[in-house]
């Protein structure tokens, strides 16, 4: 099946955005935990968290402007601080339903049932459910002239884990923390490890890691 | 398990890679094609392309500089163009592979046994083996500030998919394709479908959408 261009264009809308969204492949789902000024508390879920650098730990995250997330955005912005929540099995229904567009006044941690937490490094709230977290300092955000979405990116500043996941060589094993993937707009997955496979070297196969 | 900003700049630093890798979730595993002025195709494998909005239809990467997809980049450069294809579980070591630091004379298909493949619509090469591949035109690139990595914007012009893959609503179903995830560096995953869950609304529990 070959789509072009101007057949992505024609699409009815709605059908055009989960076509468009399924593309890229499997995506993260993390909750993006925030709190204004005034200490209302604010959740949102995301599928746009993407690794930047290890040295120093910067993650990049997309907010679409006028979204659900706006509050989100716009918390960062005023406070400098959000934390990374990864989404596991246990709660994804009730991370998905934090995309309901909740008025501001509305905290959809009290909403959808999850529970906040907070840390004593920054004034953001992490959600107790989940079993990877991290707090992020904003380092800067961009309006992409393509299409005015908001280009966040910011600095880990702590990581909250568990040990038995964090495997000898660094490696964190998604798998048994439950975390679940992302593919288009909507549906949500568990995964299921191939693999670990070898640093790569030219004329040399690579081979399965044991750890 | 609490650490620090701290204790992850005192990480060793290949541990500290793997970490930091890890944090984000599932990550989108592709083939990215491209061919240099002189005609000599590339491929290089990316956990990198993201989502970035479908009105118009855009997506993200991010190149690391001197990293072995720096050809890749380089060529997209010079032509204005690229593939994006899907990794699947039929040849994800094969793609792996890719990663390794091979000249620039050489031919990454040649060397992992892919099959590139070429449309009317640009010159770069599509994986024949992948089932989702994508055409890409060049929209913008930006070095970013915060570790110099180089974010690229592109524009999708066609998509080849199999059929029945794409749903009656434009979701496309990536567990049919046999599409894989990726986690930290090197662990790759095939997905599971939890559900798919309806558009959430406030004060409405999301249900599960049977398509």
């Amino acid at each position: 099946m070959h789509i072009t261009l101007s057949q992505i264009n024609d699409f009815e809308h709605l059908y055009r955005t989960h076509f468009v969204n399924s593309l890229s492949g499997y995506k993260s789902a993390n909750l993006i935990g925030t709190q204004s000024k005034q200490g209302l508390v604010n959740l949102a879920i995301v599928s746009s968290v993407f690794h930047l650098g290890a040295h120093p730990p910067l993650m990049g995250t997309i907010f679409r402007p006028n979204s659900v997330a706006r509050h989100s955005f716009e918390n960062i912005l005023s406070t400098g601080f959000y934390t990374i929540n990864q989404v596991s099995t246990t709660f994804f229904k009730a991370a998905h339903q934090t995309s309901a567009r909740y008025e501001r006044e509305c905290s959809e941690f009290e909403e959808v049932g999850l529970t906040p937490e907070f840390s004593d490094e920054l004034n953001a709230p992490y959600v107790k459910e989940s079993r990877l977290k991290i707090g992020m300092e904003l380092v800067s955000t961009q309006t992409l002239a393509e299409n005015g979405t908001e280009l966040v990116i910011g600095k880990v500043i702590e990581v909250f884990v568990e040990e038995a996941a964090v495997k000898e060589d660094g490696f964190i094993d998604l798998d048994k923390l439950n975390t679940v993937a992302v593919s288009g707009l909507d549906r949500y997955h568990t995964g299921t490890a191939l693999a670990r496979l070898s640093y790569a070297k030219p004329f040399k196969p690579v081979t399965e890691i044991k750890v």
